[in-house]
C-alpha cells in the first residue's frame, strides 16, 4: 500500500499530465514491487515558484542566473 | 511533541469539521501517549481532486469506475 | 481517502499504542468527514530525540531547560 | 525540479528494486513534464509494518482480516 | 543533497522574506554539513489559519485563549 | 508556529551538527518572520544512501558518474 507524493513547481501542468503521472507511478509500483493499484495513493503538490528554492535562490532567480552563465 | 499531517481530498470540509479533526487528534495523542496538547501540532492539507490518485486514476475517475462496477 | 502522518519522538511507544492511534484517527475521519476506513492510510514515524528540535534546541535539552525553570 | 517521496511498507525491497523506482519515476517526470533528471530528487521511505495502518488496523492485521473474508 | 520543507501559517510572508528563508537555510546547510547549494531544495508551504491546530484548537482560537490568560 | 523538516543523506551527521541545524533554522525563523522559538519544531530525517535518488540514479552512483565526467 504505497503512498507517493510528487512535488512540482506550479508551471501549468494539466489535469491530463497529472493523470499520466498518477498512472505511470502506479504502474511502476505494480511492476517493480507487485503493489496493488487499489491501495496505491498518489498525491501531487504544485508549489508556487516563489516557494521553491534551489542554489539558495527562488527557482526563477536560480534559472535566470544559470542562463546568465554564472551558475 | 507530536506533529500530525492530515491530507484529505478537497470536498468541502468546513472550518468546524477541521476544528473537530484538530481537537480529536490532539485528544487521541493525550489519551494514548500522554502528549501535551500545547506541543501538539496538526496541519490539514486539502488536496484538489485532480491531484489525488488511487488505483492508477484521478480519484473522481476511480470512483466513477467503482460505481460502474468495473472496480 | 485520507492520508494521515503522525510524527512522535522515539520514546517507547508500543505496537499496541500505535494500533490505538491508527484506530482512533481512522474512527475520527469516519465520524467527522464520513471517510471510508478502507481508503484511510495512517503512517507513524518515530523520530530519534536528537533529530527533533523545539525552542531552538534538541528536545531533551529543551525539556531539561524547562525543568530548570529557564523556559 | 521535482521532489518525489515514495513510502512503502518494509517488506524486503532490494537496493536494485529501489534503483528501478528511482529510474522509473525520474523517466516519468522527464517524459510527462520535461523535467531535468539532474534536479529531480526521489526519496524512498520504508515504513515498519506496525507503523502503517489501513482500515483502522495495522497493515498485517488488516491483511489477515481480508484473507479471513471479513473485509 | 538536502531537501528542506518549511511550513508556516499563512500570515502575509512576502516573496522577499521567503527568499531570505531559502538563502538562510541553504547557507546553514553549507556551513554545518558542507552541502552543495545546487543540490539543496527548499520548499515553503503556507498553511491557512483554519488548517493549523495547536493545543487542540485552530491556531487563531489558541492564540485568543492564550491572550485571555487561560492558556 | 513553524514546522521544518530537513532531509539529508545518512553520511555521519553528528548530534552536535544536528543541534546546529536546529538552532540555525529556529534563529532564521525568528529573524525573518518573528516566529516564537517555543512553537518552532524542527525534524531531521537521515535518509539511507540507497533510498535517495537524483539524476535517475541512487545518489552514490550519481556521484560516481559525475566524478567520472559523464554527468
Amino acid at each position: 500500500m504505497p503512498y507517493v507524493n510528487i512535488k512540482i513547481t506550479q508551471e501549468g501542468a494539466t489535469a491530463g499530465q497529472k493523470a499520466e503521472l498518477i498512472a505511470g507511478v502506479t504502474d511502476l509500483l505494480v511492476k517493480v514491487l507487485n503493489k496493488s493499484p487499489a491501495t496505491t495513493f498518489v498525491v501531487i503538490d504544485e508549489v508556487a515558484m516563489e516557494d521553491w528554492g534551489v542554489g539558495g535562490l527562488p527557482v526563477e532567480e536560480y534559472r535566470a542566473k544559470l542562463r546568465a552563465g554564472n551558475g
